[in-house]
This record gives C-alpha cells, sequence and structure tokens, in this order.
C-alpha cells in the first residue's frame, strides 16, 4: 500500500480547524466555576467560609499536576522505547493530550458540570480532562508507530467522546465508583486500541521489524516515563476522591499496589528468560500494573494487604502477558499491539474492575461505619434500597459495559482511521520518525567533535 | 579574536567573591518572616488562627516547588538540543540561577520586604526569587553557546539587580498587575538578553556552524526541558495570586491557553515546511509560548476562551518567529539568538502585556463583582480615583518601560561582558562544552562492550 | 572467582518469597491510621474539627511526593553515569526501594505507630519509609555496579531493621532532632555502606576500568537525578517537621543552603583542574552536599545566612573529597566507593551531626521564644530538667551512635553479601547491565536509519 505521507496541507488545517472549533464552542459554553470566579470572595461570604483553602483549589491541585505529569511526560516518554520513534512518540502524544484536553473539558462538561447554559470549570474538570486523555494515551501504545498525527487526532476527538459517553453511564447511570479508572480509563482505552490495532491490521509489518526494539539510551528515555508513572500514581488514584480518608485512603493503597507489583515483575521476568537476565520492557511497564489494577478499589477497605496482594497478581499476570499473550495476540489474532497495553493496561483493568465488584459487595458497617459506608459508596441517606452486595453487581455491569462500549467504539473508529487519505506511513516506514520529522543531519565534521567519544569510531 | 579559556583562577574567584558576599549581605539583612519564624505559635493566638494551615506556606509551597523545577530543570534540559553542549546548558544554567536567587532574594527583599533593619522572608520570596532568575534564564538562551561561566555570572549579578528595579517600577510605582510575569520575565528578559547578544555580535560565528544543530537524542533531552516548563506553567502564572480565585482562574486560563498553542504550533511547523514535516525546534518551544502571553492576564477575567485565543495567536506567531524572524535578526540585525527566545519569551511576551493592557481596560464590576475587581487589581476601597481605563493605561506603560530597561540595560551589560579578559570562547569554538568541562575519554576498548550496539560501528 | 551469575531462580524466589512474607505481615499488623479511615468522619466530629483539611494528608503529600521523586528518580538516575550501567541504577534501584519501603513501613511501624495490635499508616508512614530507603540508596552507591540484584535485596532487608533500630535510639530514646536524617539517613548510610564497600573489597578490579566511566550522555542522564535531589530536597529536609513554621523554616534553609553549595562546588571544580575546566562528577554531587549538610539543622534557628555557611563549607569539603580523599580511600584503605557516597553523604552528614549539636547547644528563648523553643524541641512543658546545653550532647551522641552502628551493621552485612552463592559479577565483568540483563541487539542494517547521524559510523 502506498500513501501519500506528506501532511503539509492535512494536518495544518485538521489543527487549525479544531482548534476554532474549540474556541467558538468555549466561547458559548465555558465559564469558571464559582471556586474560581471573582465572585468567590460572595461566595464565601455566603457559604460562611472562614477560609480561602476551603476553595476546591487547594485539596486537588497538587494531584492535578501530578496527574499532569503522568499524562505529558509519563505516557510520553514511556513510549520513547523505540529506537528511532522518540519524537513522534513524546511528539504525538503532546499534540494528541493537548487537544484531546479541551475537547474533553466540552464533552465532560456537558454531562458533568452543565448549569443548563454554561459548562462551569474547576480544578476538579482539568483532572477529569487529563484522565479521559489518559484512555487516549494507552490506546496510541497499541497503534504507535503505525499511525499518522492525523489519525491520532481523529482517534482523539472519537475516543475522548466515546470515553465521556462510557463514564456518564457507569458514574451517573451505573453509580459505579471507579476513582482511579480501573475500567473507564485503562480497560476501555486498552480494548478500545487494541480493537483499532486490529481493524488497522498490517501484515507486512515485518518490513519494519529492524526499528520495532530498542536501544540502550532508548530504554533510559523510557524509564523517566515509567518511573514519573510510579511515583505519580498514587495522586492518580486520589485526585478525585472525595476529600478527607478517601484521598489519603486511596494513596496508602495505591502506593502498597505499586511496590509489590515491582517485584513479582522482577521475579517473573528474570523466571521467564533462559539466562535469569531481566527485560527493561517488562521493568518498564510490567511494574506499573499495580497502579491499573488499584484503580477502582483505591478508595475502598481493600487494606493495605488487599493492596499487596493486588499488586502481586498484576505483576505476575502483565509480566506473563509480555512473554506469552503479546506474541499470540499478533499471530493468531492479528492484533499487533506496539507497546502491549493489553498486559499494562487491559489484563490489570479487568483485575481492577472485578477486585472493585468483590470489594463492594462485602463492604459492611462495621467496616466502614455507618457514615463512612454512605460517604464512600455516595449513598444518600435516604435511599434504603442499597445495598453492597447491589452495588458489586453495578460494579461488574459497569466493566462490561466498558468493555462493550470499547469494543463497538474501537470497530467504527478504526474503519474510519483505514480510510487511505490520513498519511498513515507504507510498511516499511513504520517506527521511523522521519516519515514526520526534520531529522538532524550528520555532524558534518568529526573533527569538530576532539574529545567525543561517544559518536565517533575509531580510526579503520 | 583570541581569548585565554583557561578559568582555574577567574571562576573560582569570582564564585567564592560572590558567595562569601552573599553570606555577609544575609548576616546582616536576612530573617525569617513570621509565618516561618518559631514565634508564630504566638502570632497564631494573636491573629486568632485557629489551624497552622493558614501559614502562608501551606498555600503556595506546591506552586513554589513546581516552579522551581521549571527553572533547573525546564530551562537547564530545554537548552540541551544543542549536539555538544549539554553539560554547559544544564550545568551553568545550574550555577547561574543558583547564584542569582540569592542576589533576588536580597535585592527583591530591600524593596519589596523590608521591615526597617531585616529583609523578611518567606515561601513567596523564594518564588519570587526564582522568578527574577527565571529572567536571567531567558537572557541566558539568547547567548547560549557564545559567553564563559564568569560572564554568566556577572550579566547574572547587573540583570537581577536591574530585574527587580524594573519590577519595583511596574509593580509599586505603577501599579501594573503582571501574576506570570509577560512583561518583567519574560519581554524583559528576552529583549534584555537580544540586547547583549546584539552587542556581543561575533561575525564569524559560522566557523562553529557544525554544532549549532541538534543529535537525535539531544533533542529528546530537550523535550524533558519543553515538558516540564509546559505542564508545570500553570504553577508559573499563578504563584504568587491572590489566595483562593485568582490562583485558581490563572491555573485554568493558563491550561487552557498552552493547550490550544501545542496546536497551532503544530500547524504551522508542518505548513512551513515544504514536505509537512515538523520540526523539533517549533514543537520545542512555540509550544510553550501560550504559557509565556498569559503572563498578565491569567488571573484576570479573560475567559477560557480568551485564553484558547491568546494560545491560539502565541503559537502561530513563535513559529512564524522562529521561519522568518530568526534568520532576519541573524543576517540584518546582526542579532544571533541561539535559542529563539525572540519568539518565545519577546514576541509572546509584548503579546502578553498588550492582552494585559486591553483586559484590563474592560473590567467591569459586572464581570468581577464589587468586591472582586478591588480585590483583583488590588484596589484599596477609599481609592477612588482608580478607573479600569486608567489601569489598562498603566499597563501599557508597563510594557513600555520593561522594554526600555531592557535595552539600555542589556547595552550596559553588554558592553561589559565585551571586555576582553572574561575568558569567552573563540569562534571557532563556540558551541562546545569541551572548553569549559572535561569531557569523558572514549572508551579505550570496544571489546568490553560485546553487547553494545549504539557506540561501537561494525567491523569495517 | 568465578560466581554463577545466572539468577534465573535465585532472584525470583527472593522476590516472591520476600513479597509473601510482606502481604502475610501487612495482613496481620497493617491497618489504616484514623486520618486514612473511613471512621475519620466520626473522629472529626469527636475532635471537633470544621474541616477535612485538618487530615493530615493535606499537611504532607506534596512534600511526601517530591521526596518519593527524589528516591525513585533523583537516586536511580544520579547512578546512571556510568556508560553502561543505566540499566542496573535505575532498575536495581527501583527494586530494592520498592521492597525496603514495604519492609519499613513494618519496621518503622513497629517502633513508632504500633498501638498494641495494628500498625496504624498514614501519610507520614510514606515519607519515613522513603527516607529510610533512602539511606539504602546510599549505600548501594558505594556498591553499584560490584553486586548483584539478590545481594541488594538482602542488604536492604537488613539495613533497613538496623536504620529503624538506629533511627529508634536516637529518636526516641536520644530524643535527637534530626528532620532531614543528616545523622540516621545520610552518615549511617554512607558509613554502613562504605563499610559493606570495605568488606567487599575487590583486587582485581581495574579490570573493568573501562567501563567505570561516562559518556557523554550517560552524564546527561545523571544530571536529571541531580537536580531533582537538588531542587526537592527543601521538601525532604521539611517532610517531617512540625506543621506550620518548622516546615517553613526548614525549606528557606535547606534553599539557601544548596544555593550556597553550588557555587563553591563549581569553584572548587574549576580550582582544582589543571586547565581550570569543570568536572561534571563534582556538579553531579558535591552540589547535593549543602541539603545533607542541611539534613539536622533545617528546622532549627540557623538563620538564613547561617544556612548559605553551611552551604559553602559543604561544598567545599565534598569537592576536595572527591579529588583528594575517594583515591585516597581506594588505594590505601581499600574502600572502593564507586560513586564517591563518602563525599556527598559521609562528610556532609558529620557535618550536620556537628552543626546539629553545636546550634542545639546554643538554643535560647531569645531566639526562639518560650513555646516556639519547647515546640521546636518537643519538649514537654513539665519537663524541667531539659537545657539546650544537654540537648546539644545528645546530638552529639546521636551522631556516635550512628557512626558506631553503621560501621559494626555495615562488618555484619558485609560478610553475609560475601558468601559465594549471591550471583555477584566477576572482576571483569563489574559495572556492565549485560551480566543482568537482556541489552537490546545492535541494528541489523544501517540502511534502515538513512537519517541517522548518531549511532552510523562514516563510511570507510
Amino acid at each position: 500500500m502506498i500513501w501519500n505521507t506528506n501532511l503539509r496541507w492535512r494536518l495544518p488545517v485538521v489543527c487549525l480547524l479544531l482548534e476554532v472549533v474549540m474556541i467558538v464552542l468555549f466561547g458559548v459554553f465555558v465559564r469558571y466555576d464559582m471556586d474560581a470566579d471573582p465572585h468567590w470572595v460572595e461566595e464565601k461570604a455566603i457559604k460562611n467560609l472562614t477560609t480561602d483553602l476551603e476553595n476546591e483549589f487547594y485539596y486537588r491541585y497538587p494531584s492535578f499536576q501530578d496527574v499532569h505529569v503522568m499524562i505529558f511526560v509519563g505516557f510520553g516518554f514511556l513510549m520513547t522505547f523505540l529506537q528511532r520513534y522518540g519524537y513522534s512518540s513524546v511528539g504525538f502524544n503532546f499534540l494528541l493530550a493537548a487537544f484531546g484536553i479541551q475537547w474533553a473539558l466540552l464533552m465532560q462538561g456537558w454531562l458533568h458540570s452543565f448549569d443548563g447554559s454554561y459548562i462551569l470549570v474547576n480544578v476538579e474538570n482539568l483532572i477529569n480532562a487529563d484522565f479521559c486523555v489518559g484512555s487516549v494515551c494507552v490506546a496510541f501504545g497499541a497503534v504507535l508507530g503505525k499511525v499518522s498525527p492525523v489519525q491520532l487526532l481523529i482517534m482523539t476527538l472519537l475516543q475522548v467522546t466515546l470515553f465521556s459517553v462510557n463514564e456518564y453511564i457507569l458514574l451517573n447511570l451505573l453509580e459505579v465508583k471507579d476513582a482511579g479508572g480501573s475500567m473507564t480509563i485503562h480497560a476501555f482505552g486498552a480494548y478500545f486500541g487494541l480493537t483499532v490495532a486490529w481493524i488497522l491490521y498490517r501484515p507486512n509489518l515485518n518490513q519494519s521489524e529492524g526499528r520495532k526494539s530498542s536501544v540502550y539510551h532508548s530504554d533510559l528515555f523510557a524509564m523517566i516515563g515509567t518511573l514519573f508513572l510510579w511515583m505519580y500514581w498514587p495522586s492518580f488514584n486520589s485526585a478525585i476522591s472525595n476529600h478527607g480518608d478517601a484521598q489519603h485512603r486511596a494513596v496508602i493503597n495505591t502506593y502498597c499496589s505499586l511496590a509489590a507489583c515491582v517485584l513479582t515483575s522482577v521475579a517473573l521476568s528474570s523466571a521467564l528468560h533462559r539466562k535469569g537476565k531481566l527485560d527493561m520492557v517488562h521493568i518498564q511497564n510490567a511494574s506499573l500494573a499495580g497502579g491499573v489494577g488499584l484503580g477502582t478499589v483505591a478508595e475502598l477497605m481493600i487494606l493495605p494487604f488487599g493492596s499487596l496482594l493486588i499488586g502481586f497478581i498484576c505483576g505476575i499476570v502483565s509480566t506473563l502477558g509480555f512473554v506469552y499473550l503479546t506474541p499470540f495476540l499478533e499471530s493468531r489474532l492479528r492484533i499487533q499491539d506496539t507497546c502491549g497495553v493489553h498486559n499494562l493496561h487491559g489484563l490489570p483493568g479487568i483485575i481492577g474492575g472485578i477486585a472493585g465488584a468483590v470489594t463492594a459487595s462485602i463492604a459492611s458497617i462495621d467496616l466502614y461505619g455507618e457514615e463512612g459506608l454512605a460517604d464512600t459508596f455516595g449513598v444518600e441517606r435516604s435511599k434504603t434500597s442499597w445495598s453492597p452486595n447491589m452495588q458489586g453487581r453495578f460494579q461488574a455491569a459497569g466493566l462490561f459495559v466498558s468493555l462493550a462500549m470499547a469494543l463497538v467504539g474501537g470497530i467504527i473508529v478504526g474503519v474510519i482511521l483505514r480510510l487511505p487519505f490520513w498519511g498513515q506511513p507504507p510498511d516499511e516506514n513504520c517506527f521511523d520518525d522521519a516519515v514526520y520529522w526534520e531529522i538532524p543531519k550528520e555532524p558534518k565534521s568529526t573533527a569538530l567533535h576532539p574529545e567525543d567519544s561517544s559518536f565517533r569510531p575509531p580510526e579503520p
């Protein structure tokens, strides 16, 4: 297949058009929430608040910034492991996320923060927009190296839309708990991306096989992404939890789960190599599975040892997935999953959803206290019909809805992205920055670098 | 021109001398503000505060740390794009910023936090010192690769002084709003640096042309700087805003502006390349212009769509600047702007200043509420002469003062830096770490690295 | 000596076994503290708290995240300066820290947060666990490149245990102040690690001499570690200080000390090179010594100029240590200190301990106020026997106890680690990732990278 990869008009037109639409829609619909409006001073008087600290800003801003780092540096650099695709990994992730957060502010705003005339935004909306884009970053990992930036922008537009609808069904209709998004972000994002990758299957992708691996320094760049994701994941899973104990508990649980996950990832990575050597792919990815698996239960009473257990399992499952499942998906199911998002986000997302259903089912006044139980599950005191068991079943239903939405949505979006005029790269140029980026020329004369050791070969 | 670049005595003497002066002046003048003094416990009782949270520390510390990262990692790594100047970019930025923050604590302290006998410092002083140094980092970008660390320390000493005076004129005499420093930090820093670069013009700089470009991995290092600047810019623009809604609003506005800016930077970068390819220089720099452009208006009622609009314009102007203006400045005006700070900080800074004047002029009680208007513009209730229109004119005046100070100051400092004994590099050794740094030797035997792919050439 | 470095069974078994033990112990012992428990809502009512902000979470979470970044990105990347040991530096640091924080939660929990039946954890425990692991990361720096991951896990297990006991003696029995851990973390960690390195002395280590240096890009990766350590050190030294002025003061002091330290490190680095060139090793390490040196006194009334002075001294001592002491230790005392932890953590830790003793001795009601003095030193009002002088002597005692524990503990642990079955690398394979990691293959055909400048040699 030969496509025209010169994006000179397509990419600028798409970017400018989308941005103009954003500006118009923001002008019509988006205003500041009371916490970010100069009328806050009057609001304080009305609500009898004695301090500015009660502004939502101070509860959530540090977590927001951590999440922001995860989306842009975390996901961006995690994907720089490919030897010649670093510009695209970081740069396209930057582009799609920058567009996605704007569109997510609108979509999620209409569904969650609409007061009848306006969408009122505050720091929580920013966090939720970042979350939504996180799910696009996950899907990007499945198609990394095989799509053009135009395709990515279209995928972002459609996926953010689907995400918001799915999130609305889960959180508002099924009243499911999913603080860190095991279901809405990770499972949805992964299976959506895998479905798109399946539709975009390239039988001759082996023509660019040589570039699908890493080189020494690209793996170190990827570790920057891994570590910022790993370190800030407690903020991710707690960012939109209730004030007070719920945020606090979500942090402790995620911290524990991630720690356990590192040990089992290392154990399995070594055990599955014939010489017992570790594989950077596992360390970069499987060590994060514990954060994904904790996404639903983070704020629930899973207890620290329960968190360790989930991390333990996720590290094992994820590493096994990289070794056995990814090759199987590619050879048998024709799903080419560049970053192995199935192992990092898909399977652990499902584990997280199941853990959520189980943990909700066994919730009790004993464990939570009466008020604690009501607060944690957001049950209004008058709602007598609520029971933990019912919550558990709704949680399970939420997982199925997410997976169904991902599959159906992924097929539709995949078919759209298959259209031949989006500037996608030919099979032999996949995973290559040079298709879409101006690449620096080789230094003209090595004599310029008399003390340069790393780039100069010994004289023959 | 042949200069002696051996700094063995000059650099140590300058560093030690400056540091000893700092210690003496700190000993004479600097004490803790009440919020950081053990007498805080008594202060709390006097002020009838019931909680330690009312300590300024808790309002500003998270933002401070984000700003700190921007100065040291953000600016430091942004400049590592040069193939052989990474040590100097990160290292000299580290050196000048570490000295600059001390001198800024004193200069800004005397002008803003002096109680008659002592400068009383708290976390806000630390933020302001970082801000001040940010403007030096901007100027550093213009002269990057062409100056010695001794010159940088002298430039820092003088620029911090000028910055503080200029800031005092704007904030205290003209009572201008400039929360994120479009005028005081970015426009001032850029035009100061450009003027210095103009005075230090090197007609034969093309002798080191080969090193003025990037290599593959150096561009990835630079993206670390870009992303941390981009992600934390909402903290930068809100760090010293009023408590509550002002900080909150500044964050939302900056977040929006930066998102829009990425899309237009990408659009223009592709549109201006004959094959539609993206240029890392634009992604690394122009995508940040939206943060600069929002610096003055961040806390004002620009509304989210107004922020998007400013980001939209800044991305376009900045990318156009890189493609058309930088070559023009070099060939016609003899201004060699290594990092293109004119496009990232100069033009967007002016846009920001103008946006501030316009936004202030149209402020109204309708939009802000009575108390909100007074709080936002810091108008004392008794001051009946104040009007939005007047504020707008003072804002515009502030922009002109900043530019004038930058030009005059830049000429003076440039002339001082032209003196021939500061250890500046000769034309053919510009942009080369080896002049000032011990560079690692080439590995003696490639046999040591049997599995090393990246550094070993194939056998001939 | 020939050891079997195939860890296929040993590493997985050790990891899984340790993690299972953790899960069991967490199940038996670890519960949420009231601040992270759903009963918090009832607690609030009992304590008459009007706001969720009084939850310890909001006082300490931003500092916690900064400390977390220091442990995983800071220490991890600081050690990537070796040309072929980046995977191990970042990866093994990740592994040992992930295990260490779990074990530290238990050990420190039993000694400090045990309510009779359970260890109650909150965000302060997470910070303390990170601190404890910080001391292991320090020790790791001394043995970097010469040990297997199995040895590191065993060292972590034992060092965390010793650390917790030592910390208990200092903080609870001697009632010593050591907020940022000059004594408990840095001096203890460094001398423990040096003692282990002494026991593990390898006379033929020069066989892998060629890999003990850096290459150009590895030094830039290391600067990522340096800068995140440097920027977040104020959070480190203030993370567990008292609410309010103590946290605030610790931040200001550390900020000042670190800034001064950069200038003296640069000065000495240049002065000690025959051509006045700077050495990346000094910039990467000595510039941090000011943070170590401030660890004990950070929250005390050292005044900003006192902080500058300590930073000034630490920068000088540390750089001198790298130039003169490290070679001496290796050649005369047979201590092979890979990262020079003696200069960055050992000597500055001792300086910090001494500074603490002196500063405590001269504490006075004049300086602190009556309540301030009691709060700062945690003296109960009834305790009439307390005097600054006595505190000073206990501080000095604390330093000696730490050093003694480090030496004795280091010898025991060193002897255990000398056992021949832990998979340690032979002398000629030290500092080489290839022993324990699957390393990416060399790209098969350079034709795949037509525009790749950096890795392709010119045609002969």
